[in-house]
């Protein structure tokens, strides 16, 4: 069999089993690999780099808009986790407890941190005083832990790397104009770094996070017709304040307790990345995230192969100098076919092919991952052609996504319409909802659909839904549009 | 008093309590915290800031030397800690253990990695088949856990931040030339970065890592006379190998053991810089590492304030326009004074004052950190002239550094004359050692001091001890001369 066939035979076919499918991407691409501690992966260096890259891209932004990074404990005493009652209720079935340090048994368990509002707010409640110290901007880059009881890598793993925001404000506006901002932050990233369209919107009561106000979300739409959700803005209002005892002596001399928000992103990102944008070939990575995003194969019959992998050194370091990401695959052991096959599956977002007649005329051969186009690109001037095409491909990959969620929203007037959706084709459906858990319920329940969100923009999502204004389910007067689909 | 009294007040004078001055400091320019989590801190944005720039001037270096990030598992199941068995000795007192998770009791104890060998090993041995596959240049960024009894802030604490650099190579050739090379690296990060000037040397067998075949290290002199280990590396010879069954298939055919190395830095590094720059008005951070290069403070009597606040708001562009990394100090509730001292207390390399008077002669005011020099510059080329002069400081900053270290560098023929030295100065002591655990233990029981390194650079060494060659505790012949410190 040739290589090329193997390629294809070593990732199963995503129609037929996109859950293997998935798994055989990031196996095959060397992004990440099951390690010995159950639920827990290694993140490989290609995989890493993806992350790196969007860690820069969202830490740049984070900071745009006057955050500060700093790093709290990984561990949280018991009881500063049980302070806030909600938050202890929805987190304790998941923590991991540490009960011995070196050969002592510790009198209190220390919980690794699941998320760091308890750790933080001990410390808010220290260094917050006045109105003049507040708004507290922090983020914190960290790696937390959740029980899980089924993992899938890079979507829901026992030890994840994450993001996560913590702010306090005067005001309940304050903290509302935070959590919203943060959501268009995190959306300006998503959608022009990874070219992944997101529905902003509110969480509903139930879907909430553990000890907020309310909570908003970013909502994607996977290839396979399913929603994942890609990043989380909450505001806690007060209830984290009056726990931890967080009050600030304000201008008019009043003692008031400050409004806190929390919002964040993690490598479940990654996950989304691959489901977005994969396809049966493997990978196919946005340019701006792209740790290579030109990859050289040079063609070297034996006559010229001195010629051409001159040539080819030539334009890997031209093309860097340019500052575009180029990797120069010179292995021996391989033949151009096979290389073709392998830097596609890892998604690199344009190939160079470059042989003696190529040189004769002054050209190279361009072949562009996201739409297999051959392009024949003279020499001078490549870097700018390149620079061109690699936006091109970024542009066409976020409408390519944005045509498939167009084309995979849906409208039901019934649960029954719903149904029959979500049996045949998943996606979001836009329906009318009366706002009560019972109803929320009983779509989970006959087709294991949640309802997303509830798009902050419900004139657009009115556009989409039926033409109603009734609940989907009980039939009475609805206000408002939600978005159900079965999720990761 | 006036706000500038209780500025110094509030540090403990260095020469008074050194220990305390350190703790002062660091609460002070608000770096780090205490938390509610036995021996560990909070890295609070100011001290953050700090480790980010120091994250990035190291990362470039070790990305530029030809290794990838990644990331492991943060645990580490009990019987993978415990194959080599070295290194679980080693190590196994300072374990953090995790016995439940979310409600179940873990049937094998997880390991709070206080290292990565282990867990980084057991994919080593997957992922390596074959000569192709070498060399492994692996760099990980990452929290770990050690249980420490006694803790200082950034010096020891339970949980602490570092790199760990872990490769495979072929050849014990190889690996040792990694092992030097990352040395290297660490010296060139540390004195061009931090302007701290290390000694490189071998580890002694007592000293060396747990597992290790040979460690070496970077050390520092602190300004108490103490020394401090800023970094180590570690040839791990075929040891993790073995118990791994970490094999490749040789361009020979014959299947072989892979020869590894580790090297690491971590947050204690932020200590150093603190403890080696510092003065009794608070921290002195070298401008390759600030977060504000300069702050800019204006000088604004009543009827000028407007006029002050625009020039001081058109530096601040003009400046941050030419990459410096600036800060505009226009807090109402302080005076210039207060806020002189204040910025001094921080670190910040350059001070640019501005008045009325400045503006009308189109000059400002500069005042160094390091030698409090005051330079009146004008305006026009301001930016060129501050680049300039940040260089001049960061040279400085080593100068003096490399001056402190050649001062307090001192010989003993004796463990008399040692002892001396160490209760009177303190200091790096040069001295002949033969090499055995016996002579060297000796020193440690006597005065405390034990042997930092023993310097590669003999001959530079040799220079600084006397001429003698024989071990400065049995007399005996010696071959090598060694460095002997109190330590932190």
């Amino acid at each position: 069999m040739s290589p090329e066939k193997e390629f294809v035979k070593e990732i199963t076919n995503r129609d037929e089993d996109s859950s293997q499918w998935y798994v055989d991407v990031i196996r095959k691409a060397e992004m990440a690999d099951y390690s010995p501690v159950r639920g827990s992966m290694v993140i490989r260096p290609y995989g890493y780099a993806i992350w790196e890259a969007m860690k820069a891209g969202l830490d740049r932004r984070i900071k745009e808009t006057g955050h500060q990074n700093a790093y709290f404990p990984l561990f949280i005493p018991e009881s500063l986790l049980q302070k806030e009652a909600d938050h202890v209720e929805g987190f304790a079935p998941e923590v991991a407890w540490i009960t011995k340090g070196g050969n002592e048994t510790l009198a209190e368990p220390l919980a690794v941190r699941p998320t760091s509002e308890a750790i933080i707010c001990s410390m808010y409640s220290k260094w917050i005083q006045s109105y003049r110290d507040l708004p507290v901007l922090i983020n914190q880059w960290a790696n937390v832990v959740r029980w899980e009881k089924v993992t899938r890598p890079f979507l829901r793993t026992t030890e994840f790397l994450w993001q996560e925001g913590h702010t306090a404000h005067r005001t309940n506006e304050e903290a509302q104009e935070e959590v919203l901002k943060m959501l268009e932050v995190y959306q300006d990233f998503v959608e022009n770094d990874m070219a992944i369209p997101v529905v902003l919107g509110r969480k509903t009561e139930r879907e909430k996070f553990a000890g907020a106000h309310s909570t908003y979300s970013i909502e994607a739409l996977m290839q396979d017709g399913k929603a994942l959700q890609a990043g989380t803005s909450h505001n806690l209002a007060q209830h984290f304040a009056k726990v931890f005892d967080i009050t600030f002596l304000d201008e008019d001399s009043q003692l008031k307790y400050v409004h806190q928000t929390s919002w964040g992103v993690s490598t479940r990102l990654v996950g989304a990345l691959i489901m977005v944008h994969g396809d049966n070939r493997g990978l196919k990575i946005p340019p701006k995230l792209a740790p290579i995003q030109v990859v050289i194969v040079p063609i070297t019959p034996k006559k010229a192969k001195e010629m051409v992998l001159t040539k080819a050194y030539e334009l890997k370091s031209a093309l860097s100098h340019a500052g575009i990401r180029v990797h120069l695959d010179s292995r021996e052991e391989y033949s151009p076919g096979y290389k073709y096959n392998d830097w596609e599956m890892r998604g690199v977002p344009l190939r160079l092919e470059v042989g003696p007649r190529d040189i004769e005329n002054n050209q190279v051969v361009l072949v562009r991952r996201d739409t297999g186009e051959k392009i024949f690109a003279g020499i001078q001037d490549l870097d700018t052609a390149i620079a061109q095409l690699l936006k091109d491909i970024q542009d066409n990959m976020l409408a390519m996504a944005s045509g498939f969620l167009e084309t995979n929203s849906f409208s039901a007037a019934t649960l029954e319409e719903m149904e029959n959706i979500i049996l045949e084709k998943r996606g979001f459906v836009y329906a009318w909802w009366c706002g009560s858990e019972e109803c929320e319920l009983e779509a989970k329940e006959r087709m294991a659909a949640t309802i997303r969100n509830i798009p902050l923009n419900q004139e657009a999502a009115r556009v989409k839904a039926p033409n109603v204004a009734k609940c989907v389910h009980c039939g009475k007067e609805a206000e408002e549009v939600a978005i159900f689909a079965r999720a990761y």
